[in-house]
């Protein structure tokens, strides 16, 4: 039973944080509710490590993982895992790559086993390569680009971002993910993926001290890799202008909008900064109490939907967004609507009463997160791989609690320029502009 | 006396072109009209081919190439062209680096010593290197960020590529300049700068014969350098959306608006429609007998300018640029009117007169651009620094004038898709938008 928001992420006296010899760090989180147990890897390698070209690399090689080693074949991990009614699977994101499976705490060593042993033992073949590749670009082909929400929400990023690799879509450029091969494929894997670029994190019915002996007869053995320099990625410079990005697609039956901003993450922010982007977000739009929605759905009735996003988990700058769908059609109303709701709390700010109550709700959301196993195991994860410490994790609630209304009114003030935003529209059919005749 | 085309750029039986055993390549472009030479070296080194996070290192380079060697300390080369009433310079773009010299053929081989002693042997310290920085830096303070039509284009070129390179401004971001260092400027100069990685062009009043033997005196005594990797740059994705890119300015009096298209160069081109976009351009917005120009600015007096651009000699996908600036102010009827344009152009085609005229207008520039022995230098260094050959240089105004019609239209219609166009717009003053407060 979780009875504090402390509590919600871990209990700080019971969290085990060590390293093995050869540079694997473990996160261990107590859990005892069921004789369950997460066990997750993560590499500190994501989308924005790949190199210049492989666009997509680092989600391919997470499917290729699954092939196989010489000890166990493809296949041999999935029959294991379903036998004991587990589940597993892995992830993909900018500055990271996860693995992970949930199963009984008695098979925790074998699945330790398992990923050790696929750490630098993983064969590849072209014609292996080759054919999952089909998988990854028909992935792209039905989650992207057959989905016009997705293909709009890639070129704004790619127009958000002009110099640093968040601008690359995690899933890869198509034209280039069809050339990715073998080759690609081992070279990123023999380079990021060793213990000194992991972490291990196991959530569930297990204690520290066994976690500890089990991961060193398993992934104790498996030796360093090559030294990696720090992640340095080329920064964005600075933003003098203010970009839209439409795509009309007749497939689309209701428009909408999004307007992103590049803002700090918890890797970047001052002090406060990004607890203080997490609150806006949630004051601006987070769910139906939220300003957007309390205005523009209930009360004027000319939105459908409207609300606000902030991922703060990121290990360079990261990105505030709003969206909004116009309920009839008219996407300008809403826009000049959501517009002035940002206007209102950069020149009024947020009163004590609403901040009180975001600061319940998105710290109710974390307990929430966390109440699934593998929710709080990945959080820790997340944190770890980009520049966080399991202290930060523990310490995020108390921090959040922290923030003044006036810090919500400055980030909002700092970062929100509506001079320096990017816009993405949907727009439903084939619009006929001026000077410009449909065909 | 030039009295041909062919002769423009050139007069293919008498260019020498050749290569010395370390791997320059020479071409030599006898031109007799007065006793001068014009000497040119270019590395095939542009900013796009920076290391990532290094933007400007290039054009940096280029700067600290005046720094001296053992050899020759610094100012040395400029004191010795100035006693002979000479010229020289140097400039930095996307594909290539270049260093040049106008001056009597006597000094030809003095030329020559100096550039193959500076093209392995440059001297660097970091008080030089930091003191050229600030040089740099106030370059684009002055030339950039202080011009909008510079900082609005550069907006604009980094939204409309997402993925190549030619997305970073050639003078380099800001940020990114601030830390070039001494190490940074040496490892691309060790790596870009050698002989086979070179190409010598002389042009003026000298024979191949002379050239080759002065040339072998001085560039053949240097070493190769590193064997380098083909030029392969990330290419574009494909283009869904329509993008806008808008910066408000005080400083701006008068108001205007370009957009762009991502089109082939002669380096992707197929056959002829390279050559067709030239023509394109040409008839669209080439001087003041263009479409644009004689329907806005002449018959509608709705314009005070409007132009269209085209720069077909790159190694990887170039643009097409149209430009209009309204009379008044009044960006939106401007607008309208280029895109209508343009339109008629895809529908209607060209005609086979003003194709006729274009082509000599096209050809005329040719021309005149070779009738400075430095332009006509210039045109075969940026070729073959391009992926090009001397002898598409010498056959290029053949295959414009093959160009037909259809082929004007074809490329119109391919490439200048008003969905997938990127537009960029100066506005002279903090415009209030709706729901938001002029601050």
């Amino acid at each position: 039973m979780m009875t504090s928001e402390a509590a919600a992420v871990g209990d700080p006296l019971e969290v085990g944080n060590f390293m093995l010899s050869n540079g694997l760090e473990v996160v261990v989180i107590p859990d005892h509710r069921a004789p369950i147990v997460t066990h997750m890897v993560w590499y500190k390698v994501g989308n924005a490590d790949e190199p210049a070209g492989k666009s997509g690399i680092a989600h391919f090689l997470e499917h290729l993982m699954f092939k196989g080693t010489k000890k166990h074949p493809a296949g041999e991990l999935a029959t294991k895992v379903a036998e004991i009614g587990g589940e597993e699977n892995a992830f993909t994101y900018r500055d990271y790559t996860a693995y992970f499976q949930t199963v009984t705490p008695e098979a925790l060593g074998t699945m330790m086993e398992f990923e050790a042993d696929r750490m630098r033992n993983l064969v590849l073949t072209d014609a292996v390569v080759e054919t999952e590749r089909d998988v990854i670009l028909e992935e792209r082909r039905s989650g992207i680009e057959n989905q016009s929400e997705q293909l709009l929400d890639e070129e704004v990023q790619a127009t958000l971002y002009q110099n640093h690799p968040y601008r690359i879509p995690v899933i890869g450029w198509m034209h280039e993910m069809e050339q990715l091969n073998c080759g690609d494929a081992l070279s990123f894997y023999d380079r990021f993926y060793a213990p000194n670029n992991a972490i291990l994190v196991v959530a569930g019915d297990v204690d520290t001290a066994t976690v500890w002996r089990l991961a060193e007869n398993t992934y104790g053995a498996v030796p360093r890799g090559p030294d990696l320099p720090p992640r340095v990625r080329p920064q964005e410079p600075e933003q003098n202008t203010k970009r839209t990005v439409t795509l009309t697609d007749p497939r689309v039956t209701m428009p909408s909008f999004q307007k992103s901003w590049v803002t700090p993450s918890y890797g970047t922010a001052e002090p406060g900064e990004a607890e203080a982007l997490e609150l806006l977000s949630e004051i601006l739009g987070g769910g139906t109490r939220s300003r957007i929605y309390q205005d523009l759905v209930v009360k004027q009735g000319i939105a459908d939907a409207g609300s606000a996003y902030f991922d703060g988990t990121m290990l360079d700058p990261s990105s505030f967004t709003i969206y909004g769908s116009p309920r009839g059609g008219e996407i300008e109303a809403v826009e000049t609507a959501i517009d002035a709701e940002i206007q209102k709390i950069i020149e009024d700010g947020v009163t004590d009463v609403e901040l009180e109550k975001a600061k319940n709700r998105f710290l109710r959301s974390v307990i929430f997160a966390c109440d699934s196993q593998a929710g709080m195991a990945r959080m820790y994860g997340a944190a770890l791989a980009t520049g966080g410490t399991a202290y930060d994790v523990q310490e995020r609630p108390l921090r959040v609690r922290m923030v003044t209304a006036a810090q919500v009114q400055a980030v909002a003030r700092k970062y929100l320029d509506p001079e320096r935003s990017v816009t993405g529209y949907l727009l439903p059919r084939q619009t006929v502009t001026s000077g410009e005749k449909s065909r």
